[in-house]
């Protein structure tokens, strides 16, 4: 299959300096990528065409549809002239587990959120991450947001995507992935995580973007107990981390940061090993 | 009824300059806002909650369930225990044209774009806006952003939520509607728009966010033919804006911007008049 273009370079009229000038800018791909399940469409995202096969891993993980990588028996990635359709084959007791699902759902098509229609659907109990035993120093905060920064070569061209990385202490990034789309981002990256056999709890989830609901729902789904972002948190995020035991660190710049929930697993050990 | 409040202070560890000290920050309210047409349940948005009624309008007009304010008889606003209900009423004619829109999507639940369930419901035609006579000048372009950041009360406390503010030449913004999702501020800003009886062709929409197809989608339904944004577009919201003949301008930075489609609409005045 031929792989799509994650960045493309257009043309524009660019004003800098106060001298008007055509030249090109690099700009991400942003394409309807569908998921099938034995068959069935299941949902659409808008998101950039790049480690689809995570994507798919990632997302039938927070989507709560699979609980391991070895639940997807195959990923077939089938180019569409409007967006790329990826369908997926299920392990058979996990289909079956989704086809009652959907017999359940069935009625007329909701939205918004993946299909939900009522309130108590969106805010779906959160996994309980309080026993993780993970701790990070103050230099562990800082060197996964420097890591993450710098192990982003589509940001590095376009300046417009997410990034999610997942970080070990005294190991480093495991892993980073880039989407224009920051939920599809996370979902991405918990779909390399869990490709590699680590277990989500090993290691904390460093984002590039804002915490809302959703990253906390999907680091939690992944199992990991420290959710570390570049931007704030909403009151809704910290409470629902506050509920399932996690530790949210945000607003990370230079050395700096704000803890708002769970802190005790964060050691104020010096900063200075960090340089 | 009593209102939530968008805006909560909460409690937080800082770290500053190596200094480790507890304190407060204010973060942005996130919370589900559910809409539903004649008692029947539609979607369901994590949205800051404030300008409701202005997002019930700008939902209803940018998901095709009307075309203008006056299709909408009347808002009922509950607050559930998690979340806030909102009932809206159609008039006859649409609320039947809904109904029979819902059971022609009848099956499976969808799910990813408000119940879009294949990649072409995901690329839907835009409206064509190229008739607009809409014309701005640099200092039009670099006025409505700044204009822009300094009429976000919210972003001000939180510096977390997105702004959207609909500009009209030589009058200035009209309205600035925000929240934590870009989506939402957009359609709250359309709704607030429309509500005042303005006519979409008559200004241009700017926002505080990068440009994916949706913002496009949202503004030519609008009818505004000239979208200004702070941070990068996507290469898919570059096509839309093209093919719907929209002027899509970007990564403005104080004085400097970049032109992507349609530059015909913006006149290289001097930007000395603006400050």
């Amino acid at each position: 299959m031929e792989r799509r273009a994650a960045r493309i370079s257009v043309k524009r009229i660019a004003r800098k300096g106060g001298v008007v000038m055509p030249g090109e800018r690099v700009v991400p791909e942003e394409i309807p990528v569908a998921f099938s399940y034995g068959g069935t469409a299941h949902a659409v995202m808008m998101a950039t065409p790049e480690d689809i096969e995570d994507f798919a891993i990632g997302f039938s993980l927070t989507e709560g549809i699979i609980q391991d990588a070895g639940q997807v028996c195959a990923i077939e990635i089938v180019d569409e002239p409007q967006g790329i359709d990826v369908q997926v084959t299920l392990t058979d007791d996990v289909a079956d587990a989704l086809r009652a699902r959907r017999r359940s759902m069935a009625g007329p098509v909701g939205c918004g959120l993946c299909g939900i229609e009522s309130i108590d659907q969106a805010v779906r109990p959160v996994p309980d991450v309080s026993s993780a035993d993970l701790k990070l120093t103050h230099g562990d905060i800082v060197r996964a947001v420097s890591l993450l920064n710098d192990a982003q070569p589509l940001h590095r061209e376009t300046r417009a995507v997410h990034g999610a990385g997942f970080y070990i202490p005294g190991r480093g990034l495991l892993v980073v992935r880039e989407d224009v789309g920051r939920h599809n981002a996370l979902d991405k990256l918990c779909g390399a995580v869990i490709g590699t056999g680590t277990t989500g709890s090993k290691g904390a989830v460093a984002v590039t973007s804002r915490l809302s609901v959703e990253m906390v729902q999907k680091a939690a789904i992944l199992g990991s107990s420290v959710l570390i972002a570049i931007s704030a948190p909403t009151a809704l995020a910290i409470r629902t981390a506050e509920q399932a035991g996690m530790t949210l660190v945000a607003l990370v710049r230079g050395d700096d940061f704000e803890i708002f929930t769970h802190p005790h697993r964060i050691l104020p050990e010096s900063i200075a090993d960090v340089a």
